[in-house]
Parts: structure tokens; C-alpha cells; sequence
């Protein structure tokens, strides 16, 4: 029997794709020109660069000179969220909502400082923006609207294009934070009507320091970077062709396997919430149960804390929560921003699939799981 | 005979070093945990992170604690310098020079445009700012003095540690633009009294795309990036273990061949020099002919543009000055910033040699541009 460890933390950061790679490595070897350089090896460059711009702009139904490069997702919110609040005239608001990533706070959080209004709008307790909600927040002193579209602990899937519509009838701007959704559900710029939205390469299986931000033609948007030219002056600094390359072929390979990921990892994300709960007395699925990622399955263990459950169970790399949220027994502040009790969630434990999660890897995760629940159970009530 | 092109570009890019790309590779594939991520796979991304931080550190004789992964040199130098005015306090003054990178003289700009005075300090006709020049517009006032460490063009080296002397008496902050001279030089950030120091890892034979922004313990900085908490909230994002754990390898493989790989390519860009003036009656080089990177040779062509010299050439690969102002035939405004006649300044070649440059290579390129001169000076003066 395969004993490897059933990775279950996508989520959080997925492998590199072999294509992905391979599609890099020239850039790592023998084509390393300098894009900005006039020589043959850098023209080579830039139409790498360029290329693969196409690819991540077709994959989100955008144009090629929409899409920017960025070191990451948390780059790509601070252009969006940072450098549409510069340009706001006089419109001194942005609405947010209480369970974006970290970048996104702390960008709002930023601005807040320097004088905006934010209004964070909460989820109802399925961990699900109500758009009428939202839309109450927005007004004519809207300068942005910035949510996340796919949570990134829990999977729920935010109303974009309905609170998109209210954000246009107003004059604001819309962010979304897609790094969790694109590559694994259908992410399109014009149905869900944003003028901003961020990528990160690593939870589509491109590497992690690659990222890339959507900006509708004529958003205007103040830069974070400054310096030469490169990316029209958007994000400054020698591009990171390698990474680009391999950003454009995920994009491809997700543009190419999307629907077919997303129905396997839906049939075995059940079927591993179904396995639990039968093993599992009082074991509660955190979130909607249909407007959410395929892939992601955020389950409240009783009696336990998600980090004890995962530490008596090594053969199963999962989390409690977000990366940045790591090893602590605090409860998630997402969790108790659906209104989950603290000592409820702290028995939250994310398990997020992947392309090459197997029937096998899940059933191994539900038995492995199930077992170490049953052993600290027992000894709590020892 | 060997007939692939002479890379003679290596200070607008570096190929990344075969050794920098097997440290990379198994962060591109098995390894590929997310750093903040409490499993067995995150804590070796972690533990690759923070030996690459040691090795970085140990070039420059700093810390590893003061060593802050940023995407590249852009962003190292945008975090140091806007990073160290917001937190001037009562000054309001920057001291920089007339020949810096466009990262710093964009920040400068940025600076400037927000209400700081900046006093950019020409340099003399060979290339070298006078230390006592730069002296005397450092007072009380100054909130930092940046400077380009070697000039990306010309090559020459700045008298950072004097300067530095002469900013610690007033009380600003150092920071000197290492992007060219780490790798290529001893640069040692006690020896130059900096307390900020901006790295490049396309310049030293690892990717485009990581650099690194040493910071002397204690050193305010505001960030630039706002998000989680990755690199002590001074640069936060999901790090690139990747080209982390190359850039690592790149420290450590030029710590170990610095002094070889530079006496070796003195003697060549001295033997190159000594043809090209041999071959080409009233070519001049550019800047001091002993304060200067062993690798790079700027040479002014008589009568003819560097740009047209280049086209005339395929078989060198090598840039008329920035790769930012590649193929531009107006003339390069660090050469102007010397005191050079446009119509001299057009005539620019950089040569720059690296690490794999041959003896035979250094031939060929006098050869191949001496008879391209010679070539289109006859089409000139028929």
C-alpha cells in the first residue's frame, strides 16, 4: 500500500504542474535574455512575456494588455486596492467585507489610516455575502468595492456580479480577490463585472512568487512600484520571465481542464464529506453547502482542535485554516466572523483537493482522519 | 570554429549558474510547501528559506535577520529609499546623484513630487562622485543619502564608505544600490557603513525575479506591501522558496569564486579594451580606468552609433547601456550626466563580461567589432 502522505492543502499552495515546469526551464537555462533588451535573446524574452500574457488574459476572458505581472497575489490586491483608492477624487469610501485574506484587510486597513471609510459588510452564518447587503453599503462616496471571490479557508463563493451591478449604478470600482477561484471554477472578467482582479500562480499550479493583476482598459491606477518602465509603467522591474512562462502554461492547463478538474474534485470533496460524517457523530461542514469551490471542504471536528486532530495524524498534510494562520490555536477569525463559537472553531480543519488527489488519497484521508478523531475523543473523555 | 553569439551582456542580465538552478529545482517540484504552512512539506520550504537567508547575509557580511526577500532589485531599493522617508521625521532632505538606476531616481522623483527636496550630486567627467561633493550636501536635514554602489552603465564605483562616513555624522540613513557590484566586487555592508543595501539576483547568476533589501538592524522602514506576515510584515506575500533557495546558491557560489572569477575578468575586459583600441583609432573609454567593476568595459565608438555598431553585429550580444534604454538612439543620459557631447554619447557600447566569458570569446568580439566599425565608418565617410 502507498504510504506516501495525502496532501490535502491546495489551498495553501499547490505543486508545480511537470507542464508548468517544463514550460519554465528554457527560461532558466539557455533563453535568459533580458526582456527589455534590444538583443536577439531578449527579444525572445519578451515574446515569452507576451505570450504568456495572452494565455492568462484568455483563461479570465480579458485582452492581453489588461493583464499586468506581479511578484504574487498579495502584490496584485495592493496595485488593485491601493492604486484605485489613490485615483478616488472625492470619493472617500471602500466596501469590504469581514472575511477577505490579509492583503485585502490590510490594504483597507492602510487606507483607513490615511483618512478612508471602510465598511466592512459580515457573511450570514453559511458564510455567504448577501448582495442586498452589500449593495446597501455602496453609494455615490464609493470609491471601491474589493471582496474575495472564492474564501480562501471555508470555499464559499461571493456574489461578484450581483454586487458588481450595484458598484457600476454607482460610479465605484470592483476588485476581486480570484486567487482561490481561477483555475477551478470559471472566472470571467465581463460576467462578473469587475474592473480589477487578482491572480496568484501558486494556487493554480504555477510556482509561488508569480502573480498577475486584471485591470479593465482605462481603470486608472496609481503605482506601487516605481522605476523603469517595464509592464507600461503598471509594475516596474525586470520581469520574471521564467515564472511568467509557467504562469501563462497554468493558465492554459486550467483553461483546458476546468470543468473536468472541478466534477472529479466535487465527487471526491463529497465523497470525503460523507465518509467523515459517517465516522464522525456531530462532525458540521463549515459554509454553504453548493456555492463553493469544488475542491475545499471546511469540516468543524467536536471535542477536538483541528491542530490536535492534524498533529496525531501526520500521513495527512492539511490545515486549520489560511497558511498565514498556521499552527495557532486561536480560532480562525474568518470562523468566528460566520458567527461560530469559539471553542466550536477551533475544531476547524480545511481540506482543500487537488488535480492529483485520488479516490484512493481520499479514502485514506477519511480513515486516517476519522481514527485520530476517535483516539483523542477517547482520551478527553478519559 | 565555435560560432554561437558572445554574451557580452551580463549587466543587464546573467545566465542563471547551472549549481543556482539544481538548488532551485526541487522547490519546483516535490518540495513545494508553503513556508507558513505548519506541515512536515511547509517546514523544509521554511528551513530552505532561512538557510538561503544565511548565505545572502554571509556575502555581505550582515545577519540573516537583516536580510528581507523582495521580487528583485526594483522593489529592494523602492522599500529602502520610500521605505526610509517615511520614516524622516524632521527631514526632509535625500542626497542621491545624477547617475543612479531609474528604480532610485524614480523614488526620488516620487519623493520629490511629495514635498522632500532632493539633492542629486553630478559626478565628475570620469564617472566618480566626489566624496567631499556628496559631503557637502549632507546636513542635519538629510534623511538619507542613496547612491548607486557600482554605475550599471560605466561600471564605475562610488565612495560609498566615505560618504557614509560623513552621513552618520548627521544622522541619515545610507543606502547604497548594490544591484551590479554583489557578485562582482567585495561588498561588505560594515566596510561601507550602509544601512540599507539593495541586491539583484539577475545580476549574480540566479532568475529575475528575487532580490534581496539588506537592512541594518534597528533601521526604521515603513512597508511597501501590506498583507500577512511573511518576512516580518516587511515584505508580505507567499515567499518564492524557488528562487529564495537560488539566490542562496548564487551568494554562496560567488562568495567562494569572487576573487578568482574577478581577477580572471579584469584580465580579459583589460585585454578587450587593449584590441578594441588597437582596432579602432579614437575609441575612448568611458569613466575612471581603475574604479571600476572588472567586468564592464563602456567604450565610445568614433563616428558611428553604438546601436548601428550592434545591429552591424549580430554575433555579440551586447547593449549600448541600460537594458531599460535598449535600442533608443538618443543618447544615454548617464553618459550625458558625465559631461559627454550627444554626439560622442551615441557612440556607446557596454561590454560586459561574466563568469563563463572566454579568452577566445573576448577575440572574437574585438575582431567581429572592429570590422563592423571599420565597415560602417567607410559607408559614413563615402
Amino acid at each position: 500500500m502507498d504510504q506516501h502522505p495525502v496532501y490535502l492543502d491546495h489551498n495553501g499552495t499547490t505543486p508545480v504542474d511537470p507542464a508548468v515546469l517544463e514550460a519554465m526551464l528554457p527560461y532558466l537555462r539557455e533563453e535568459f535574455g533580458n526582456p527589455s533588451s534590444a538583443t536577439a535573446l531578449g527579444r525572445r524574452a519578451r515574446e515569452a512575456v507576451e505570450t504568456a500574457r495572452e494565455a492568462v488574459a484568455a483563461l479570465i476572458g480579458a485582452r492581453a494588455e489588461e493583464v499586468t505581472f506581479t511578484s504574487g497575489g498579495t502584490e496584485a490586491s495592493n496595485i488593485a486596492i491601493r492604486g484605485a483608492a489613490a485615483r478616488r477624487g472625492e470619493r472617500p469610501v471602500v466596501v469590504t467585507s469581514t472575511i477577505e485574506h490579509p492583503a485585502t484587510e490590510a490594504c483597507c486597513a492602510l487606507l483607513e489610516r490615511d483618512g478612508m471609510a471602510i465598511r466592512r459588510i459580515p457573511p450570514g452564518p453559511d458564510g455567504c455575502l448577501d448582495p442586498a447587503r452589500v449593495e446597501a453599503g455602496i453609494d455615490g462616496r464609493t470609491a471601491l468595492v474589493t471582496l474575495i471571490h472564492a474564501q480562501n479557508e471555508i470555499g464559499t463563493l461571493q456574489p461578484i456580479a450581483e454586487v458588481s451591478r450595484a458598484a457600476r449604478r454607482a460610479g465605484a470600482l470592483v476588485h476581486a480577490d480570484a486567487a482561490q477561484s481561477v483555475g477551478k471554477v470559471a472566472v470571467e472578467v465581463d460576467a462578473l463585472g469587475v474592473d480589477l482582479l487578482t491572480i496568484a500562480g501558486h494556487k493554480l499550479y504555477a510556482p509561488k512568487g508569480i502573480g498577475a493583476l486584471y485591470a479593465r482598459t482605462g481603470t486608472g491606477l496609481a503605482p506601487l512600484l516605481v522605476g523603469a518602465g517595464q509592464e507600461r509603467g503598471r509594475r516596474p522591474g525586470t520581469e520574471n520571465v521564467a515564472f511568467i512562462a509557467g504562469l501563462g502554461a497554468a493558465c492554459r492547463i486550467a483553461a483546458a481542464r476546468l470543468a473536468e478538474d472541478a466534477a472529479r474534485q466535487d465527487g471526491l470533496a463529497r465523497h470525503l464529506l460523507r465518509r467523515l460524517r459517517e465516522e464522525v457523530p456531530g462532525l458540521i461542514l463549515v459554509g454553504h453547502p453548493e456555492r463553493r469551490l469544488p475542491n475545499t471542504v471546511n469540516v468543524l471536528f467536536p471535542g477536538v482542535t483541528g491542530n490536535a486532530l492534524l498533529a496525531a495524524c501526520p500521513e495527512i498534510l492539511a490545515s486549520t485554516g489560511s497558511a498565514c494562520h498556521a499552527g495557532s490555536d486561536l480560532p480562525s477569525a474568518i470562523l468566528l466572523a460566520l458567527g461560530l463559537a469559539p471553542d466550536r472553531a477551533v475544531g476547524a480543519v480545511r481540506l482543500s483537493l487537488g488535480r492529483t488527489t485520488s479516490g484512493d488519497e481520499i479514502d485514506r484521508a477519511a480513515r486516517s482522519l476519522a481514527a485520530a478523531w476517535r483516539r483523542l475523543a477517547a482520551r478527553e473523555a478519559a
